[in-house]
């Protein structure tokens, strides 16, 4: 192996550590403070590994690791959305992918290449896989929500029925965690998190 | 699946989150505060995908991730320690099994031993994907002690030959980066990081 290709890969990895100090709506459960992109990619994968019996249809574990792992790094240069902006999320997709090529552009071509199909699967694709990924995407952010007594949601005023219509595609890739984040949401409407 | 295995899953996702805010002596490269294991986690599993080709021998890149991901959920009862501080690490591994069993015991029986068994051959077997991780565990805090202009090394008067001893063996899971880790550790010296 070449020293070069050891060097990208290097600067890569210290290119993306960046991602910690992307922050997100949610914070970490302790409510002292704001969770980072980073923490919460680990914390999906972590649960891809726990919940992957759930799955819809036979995943490929390692793919779905690798794509929670790839579709946030773009947020480095895009910062994370709030998924209740509709406006804005509708036009993040070509900002994201001049991300995702700039980012993915400091590795050796064929992990570029290999990290940009990841990317666009999860993004624009509906296989196995990125259906389990998104709905692990999903679920975990209503997780730390509800455990922050309403969290981002009560700062918002998020209402029961755009959760409900912002979160209905995790029955797409794991319909039993659909039923679970159901009933998440009726606790939170009756303890006064959601509108 | 029965409602209770879903359950006791949630409750595991619920209380690892709290590895969010156990801090480690490295800081972000950033500098604004320190690293969190979560995210010094995800960081290493991300290494482990990214230079997967220099592992020594061949391994199977699931387990290596799995391992990654598990070992370092046992700080949320012990807390991080300083991998100079040798005296305490000496007396950790009692410690950390206890808390490990806590920990993985709030999972349904099969995934409880699956995470004790990873975390057990990690913590005490040399197997190719165990040696792997532990190079990635240690080449990490490197990178963030080098680019943070020294960082926790500096603080605490760490010398050379101190990182040579405690990382020397990043070279039985990976040679070429330990290749790579000795010169950042001369450039560390010459940069006066180190003693």
């Amino acid at each position: 192996m070449s020293t070069q290709t050891m060097d990208s890969q290097f600067r890569f990895l210290i290119e993306v550590e960046k991602l910690k100090v992307v922050y997100r709506q949610c914070s970490v459960i302790d409510k002292s403070r704001q969770e980072n992109s980073a923490e919460h990619s680990w914390h999906i994968m972590l649960m891809a590994i726990v919940l992957q019996e759930y799955a819809n249809e036979k995943i490929d574990l390692l793919k779905v690791i690798k794509m929670l792992m790839v579709h946030d790094l773009v947020e480095i240069d895009t910062d994370d959305v709030f998924v209740y902006d509709t406006t804005k999320r509708d036009m993040m997709f070509e900002k994201e992918k001049a991300a995702a090529q700039r980012i993915f552009g400091f590795l050796p071509k064929e992990q570029e290449k290999e990290f940009m199909r990841l990317w666009l699967e999860f993004e624009t694709e509906d296989t196995p896989e990125s259906k389990f990924a998104k709905a692990l995407d999903r679920i975990q952010p209503m997780l730390l929500n509800y455990y922050t007594d309403g969290g981002a949601w009560k700062k918002h005023g998020i209402t029961k029925q755009q959760v409900i219509d912002r979160n209905k595609h995790i029955e797409d890739g794991a319909s039993e965690l659909w039923q679970k984040a159901k009933g998440l949401i009726e606790s939170a409407l009756e303890k006064g998190y959601l509108k």
